[in-house]
């Protein structure tokens, strides 16, 4: 977008015969972009992938030792091993049930056609089709109403999750249970949908799910298996479940694995990376076994490898001459990749209106709307095949049945799709090959059928294809996008093929062309790169096909990222989630890590209040509070002769973390707080400085001092007018991060002390206790009030992360980035020479719209 | 290594009747081994693949806006590009050679064999073949004497490189040419090696080379090519290099890039990986492209993949109960699985203890012993083989020859490399099909011959293939494993197939089981795990072999782990190289940042005068100096209150970073420092504390305090016996690490000011100016000092890298580890609560060995 509106502006701009800086000429075209963009959203909470070594985990750490770990691995393997295997058995029922319901319908439908042709009562065969189609959308529709979570192809989803972004909902067994049947339904429904993408989303969930042993959705299935209790394990299990589902889909346990690696693990973890394969290796191979066993009663031997698998690709025995490409038709593969980027972007820019209408004028209104609108789909698009497949099929000869034989054992035989709808015997009608057939058959006779298909039928195919699958991605059904690209782009390409060899008698291999065209369109939509080549290469099943693929591919993707994302990262994007890209463009460097964080700090001490506590999380959003303790007076004496550190911590003046701000906010926010026991202690003044019993307890060396200088202890004291500039700004060392949650979870399990006694006393809560509540930790506003005594004092410091990755105020964008996304992060502290905190750096300080706008803010400043 | 000591120890004290702690068991277990342990060597230099983000680097950055990004990313595209090609073309010239010598070598010594049958002069053919080989691997040898680095497979070189370990000479153009005309000879020598471990080693050489456009071989080739001067470019394509190797040799382009991202990048990098992708694919197909068009003169199509292909495995046409594995095979495949990782254990033992013979007894003597043992090798091998042949082969009948007439076409068929050798028509003899051929066409044999081969031949040939590759793997000549592994392997698979199908009468298909016993030997002696299951995916072409590769390779792998390393690693270990895992065991955890930290660090001050540094780096072998200002004086009255804060400065105070200890061992090295007018510097006591100019310059300022803040300007007043406790041990707030190579250069360049002047008139070096001289950059000894004026002083801010990422002292060895390995670093400062540097984490202090050295020390406290 920002090239596009690049190019556009500086049209406008020579017209004007000005002459502008690119820097210039980026910033007005963003800001012309911008009203119509969406930006991310700030309520999306991130995943955290770091581990927080704090004390209850110590604990576990120190009787950990080599015989425990290879259990816990064992565990691992095994729970990867069942990912694999039920993401194999989803694949084979939604498998089972869309051919089962397909088979009926087409079957039904096609007696009832060849028989109206005769005697003229087409339209009740058209009917008939109707309401079959109409009935299984309905039903898919209905489920997506229960779970709106369940609409689409959920890749979006699970690449959002895996870049580490909790998106609610996504991951719950109902969310499951809608998918796997509803897409059984809108593809049985004949809507141009594939189920690949709800695959992936299933295989994910299962992977989020199983390991868990408990469910929200049905509170009843908990068992006591207290392991996995993080985002880190569940990240990996999703990552596993993920592969497992691409590699069901399309029997691709390689590109699997590259897809999850692709979208998901930032760093390359080889025990991951292993456990993800052997994952995709299980479902796969489970699939393939049922699937061999149950259509071919072959019990024990793997011939069907994916739901989704291209043939085989081979030239006649015997001929010598034949290639199944040579370096010349490498040149029209490029081309076609150009075209397959233009038509993806046309496609991806005609997809995003639509979402935009959908979102401004259907999701607003009644729930009912959308399932009216996948009812309209379905009936536009069952009345345009059916017509079409009448009035402009043409009747084409049967290529020679012997020609195609020796296909590989198991697959089905390539005439045995052909429809001869409304054609005479020895032809058959091939627009009605393609349109009455599930889609994979018809990708199998676009790639492997030697009867020739005419041109105007690709060409309407095409263009009817096109449009419909555009329209139909977004409607509230689970819908997957990888199918009816394969197949638009394989008409596509078999038109090339069909041009080349018949107008220019060119001697080329239709079928090859036909792939290259899926490719290059397919590329060209969702602009994947190395997994996609890699799962194309092993649905082929050709290793030569590797080349022509990847440049296809490569072509295309560039092509489109011209003018506009894929239609993945669209949708995501339309979502508002922040998503993190690969890296940072490099003019991003310009910026420095204290020009992108958040300064607006909440902090605690490590010995806080239960009332300050609860205040503080009651009245802010943050998701981690550092932890501090205040620093030296004289400090200034210190950094006048240091030139060095007082340029680190010169940002400390300007940014709001000063503790006289705090200060009165907390003490406003205190007024409020609800307990009338509490606001007595607010309004009492003095009676709480005592002396202390012995110089042993930190908090009470601390009440000693002259300026409260733990003023949330005392909110009401409100010192602040009293202070000198330099008390106002006295800088706060930073020991650890506490996450909200395990805040919550101090103050529910009471763990606190009271202030005559030493830290001590405080009760001490074990590793399982921490994390007995994951995935959804109660909120601040479900704890009960009355239970807690407000003047108890919580100790965090065993419960804080105390070493979580930090960086220098100076670090440069790309190196923050890195660090960021390689290591999963959730917040990272931004901590100064002197080791104060100066702000925390968020995934939201980090979206490419939130820095593209702090660039444009130095821009101006320079 | 360790569970094996740790059995072994186990008994001794079961008998003894104790008990013990399994830790108490690993550390006794460990001492034990430890004498015959080689640790790993300090004197290894890590790559740097962070970025330092210095001023001439920030400037660089300045002028930097997308469209030059733009170009620079063209750039790399290009390069990787040509690397790809190139590694094609090496494989090209290779492979042509290797099989023209072959070609020659086996149709004489044939043509002699058959007429010598009937002559009775059997001997005069095995001198004929004894005076070929001998010929070739003594060239071989003698170039391996010209450069000794080009001796074995370079994986284990590779594999250090891309861990992060530089290794002189292993990326040089000589080392590139010794290489790949040695494994020429060395293979057509007939030595049981292979080409592709050379393969991979020429490939990451072509990467390092050519996008630097110079040589330091050759000196002459130089061009202006300013591009990728930094250790973090270089490795990149290094991994492009070493993808394109793999991808070349065994037409694997998938494999290749998971082998490089397996064994070098930690960290997933979209670009970087699409980048590799890319090189491997290029450099796949040239070599098919000269291959197809040389070999079947059908230029301009692509079908021979790469220099080893498994050839086509299918059931016959027709066949329709042939399965090429079922599930019950899966079963004989995991038992395989066992035993070849028994086998691969037992191999990299005795080649363990083989290499460490070779390292006490023939490397320290004279280098021509070396080449003596090369041709004694090549004289056994020689000889075995031809009497083998001549007496223990068995005359068996030939298959029809219909049978695999339908072979891909282009492959050679099966038959024409039969050997009749002292056979009668019609019958071939099976041991001499098996040595007397191309180790490539012996694979094919085992792999697809359907005409049987005895029990008996193929245990002999297994046996002594077994022995011989064993001690030929480490003579000095190039030598890869793969091939003979992998025919190996097979003659083990085509015997449990033989003893299977024959003897059991069981309905298997041989050339699965050959492949499963090359996958299950070659996995037991290499352990490679993602890579090498998709390189024979890839290899065999075949996806539905995907889950029993991988279940062997797994169990193989994991039965090997037990016992010992895979061989790549052994070499690895035997040269001291210190690698990093691939994560820490959990027991580690144990362990924090401090624990391992080097303490003992040379550090500088910001300004510093030309006499100290040269004194610092003349005694010092540190890399990398942190660059430090010395804190306020009243640190202990703020941490007496602090206890979180004293917590973390613990450390220092055992610590051996002490400005005391510090300034006196400065003051020794400066009174042997070579320059007389340095030596009077240091004579002259107090006329140098003059007043300052004004407040602005901070070395002005210092100079004014009492206590000489900046010791190393004046070494000899050495306060250090008046100095108080306190102020031995004044903290040193850390600010950027600059490395030896950088200061080098500063004074090369004479980048410095007089002391009346203000820093600002200090000459400013480019981006280019500091990079010019990667990757050698000059010594410090090679420093001229007459030139320099020593009481100038150097400002190192510039240049220094002012924000490194840091750990806190307490940061758990899981995390510190993580953050070390995945992003590729070289020096990982320790800094504490308040900004002190209280050491320093290099590769060395994360090594395995080293790790478990300080648990112990850990255990043994506790």
């Amino acid at each position: 977008m920002a090239s596009c509106g690049n190019c556009f502006c500086c049209q406008c701009c020579c017209r004007e015969g000005e002459t502008r800086t690119p820097e210039e000429l980026t910033i007005l075209g963003e800001i012309r972009d911008e009203e119509d963009e969406i930006l991310p959203r700030k309520d999306y909470e991130s995943l955290d992938y770091d581990r927080c070594i704090n004390e209850p985990c110590v604990e576990v750490l120190e009787g950990m030792n080599n015989k425990k770990a290879k259990k816990y691995e064992a565990v691992r393997w095994i729970m990867v091993f069942a990912i694999g295997v039920t993401v194999g058995l989803v694949g084979l029922f939604v498998d089972f049930f869309v051919r089962l319901f397909t088979t009926i319908k087409f079957s039904l439908v096609g007696d009832s056609v060849e028989k109206c042709s005769d005697k003229g009562c087409l339209s009740l065969s058209l009917l008939e089709l109707l309401a079959f189609n109409m009935t299984f959308v309905f039903i898919a529709s209905v489920l997506v109403l229960i779970e709106p979570v369940a609409a689409g192809s959920g890749i979006p989803e699970i690449k959002s999750y895996l870049n580490g972004v909790k998106i609610p909902g996504i991951v719950r067994l109902r969310t499951f249970l809608c998918k796997a049947a509803g897409v059984l339904f809108s593809v049985a429904g004949g809507l141009f949908v594939g189920k690949e993408g709800p695959m992936i989303h299933s295989g994910a969930i299962v992977g989020a799910g199983l390991p868990q042993f408990q469910s929200i959705t049905f509170k009843r299935i908990k068992f006591d298996f207290p392991y996995f209790r993080s985002d880190r394990d569940k990240r990996d299990f999703v990552s596993a479940g993920a592969a497992a589902g691409v590699a069901a889909a399309f029997g691709a346990p390689i590109g699997g694995t590259l897809f999850s690696l692709e979208e998901g693990s930032s760093f390359w973890n080889q025990a991951l990376t292993w456990k993800v394969l052997f994952c995709s290796m299980s479902a796969t191979f489970t699939l393939n076994f049922f699937r061999s066993g149950i259509n071919f009663n072959k019990w024990g031997s793997f011939q069907l490898p994916g739901l989704l698998n291209f043939g085989e690709f081979k030239c006649p025995d015997g001929d010598k001459n034949c290639h199944l490409w040579t370096i010349v038709d490498l040149a029209f593969f490029v081309l076609m990749g150009v075209v397959g980027g233009l038509l993806g972007a046309l496609f991806n820019c005609m997809n995003k209106g639509l979402a935009k209408y959908r979102m401004r004028h259907i999701h607003p209104k009644a729930k009912f709307i959308r399932v009216l609108e996948s009812l309209l789909v379905t009936m536009v698009t069952t009345v345009v095949i059916f017509t079409v497949s009448m009035l402009l099929g043409e009747c084409r000869e049967l290529s020679s049945p012997t020609t195609h034989n020796t296909t590989v054992s198991g697959s089905e035989d390539i005439n045995s799709t052909v429809r001869q709808f409304f054609c005479s015997n020895k032809t058959y009608n091939d627009m009605a090959t393609l349109f009455f057939n599930p889609q994979e058959a018809a990708i199998h006779q676009l790639f492997h059928q030697d009867g020739t298909f005419s041109p105007v039928t690709l060409s309407v195919f095409f263009l009817l294809y096109f449009l419909l699958a555009c329209w139909t991605y977004g409607v509230s059904v689970p819908s997957g996008l990888f199918v009816p690209s394969l197949l638009c782009g394989a008409a596509f390409g078999r038109l090339v093929a069909n041009i080349l060899k018949v107008k220019l008698g060119m001697d080329i291999y239709s079928g090859t062309f036909a792939l290259i065209g899926a490719a290059a369109f397919l590329g060209g939509v969702v602009r994947m790169t190395i997994s996609l080549t890699v799962i194309l290469i092993e649905s082929t099943n050709e290793i030569t096909y590797g080349l022509p693929i990847m440049i296809t591919l490569m072509v295309a993707k560039w092509t489109g990222d011209f003018f506009n994302k894929g239609i993945y990262d669209i949708h995501i994007q339309l979502r508002g989630v922040p998503l993190l890209e690969w890296e940072t463009e490099v003019e991003m460097d310009k910026l420095t890590a204290s020009d992108i964080m958040e300064t607006n700090l909440t902090y605690i001490y490590p010995h806080t209040r239960v009332q300050s506590l609860v205040s503080i999380l009651r009245t802010t959003v943050y998701h981690a509070f550092p932890v501090v303790t205040e620093n030296r007076q004289n400090e200034r004496d210190f950094m006048k002769g240091n030139i060095l550190v007082s340029n680190n911590i010169r940002f400390k003046k300007s940014s709001v973390v000063s503790r006289a701000g705090e200060q009165r906010r907390r003490c406003q926010s205190m007024k409020s707080y609800p307990s009338s026991e509490l606001r007595n202690v607010c309004d009492e003044q003095s009676a709480v400085v005592e002396p202390a019993e012995e110089g042993e307890d930190l908090l009470q060396q601390m009440l000693e001092r002259r300026h409260a200088p733990y003023p949330n202890l005392y909110p009401d004291q409100s010192p602040s007018e009293e202070w000198t500039m330099e008390e106002r700004f006295r800088p706060l060392t930073f020991h650890g991060l506490i996450l909200r949650s395990q805040l919550v979870n101090l103050l529910i399990r009471g763990v606190c002390y009271s202030e005559n006694q030493s830290s001590a006393t405080q009760p001490r809560l074990s590793y399982a206790e921490m994390t007995e509540d994951y995935p959804r930790y109660p909120d601040i506003h479900d704890l009960d009030l009355a239970l807690l005594n407000p003047r108890m004092i919580v100790d965090a410091t065993p419960y804080m992360n105390p070493c979580p990755y930090t960086v220098s105020p100076n670090t440069r964008i790309s190196q923050v980035f890195n660090l960021f996304r390689t290591m999963g992060l959730r917040h990272l502290p931004v901590v100064n020479a002197v080791g104060e905190i100066v702000g925390i750096i968020t995934r939201h300080n980090l979206t490419h719209e939130f820095l593209l706008a702090k660039l444009r803010q130095h821009y101006i400043t320079i």
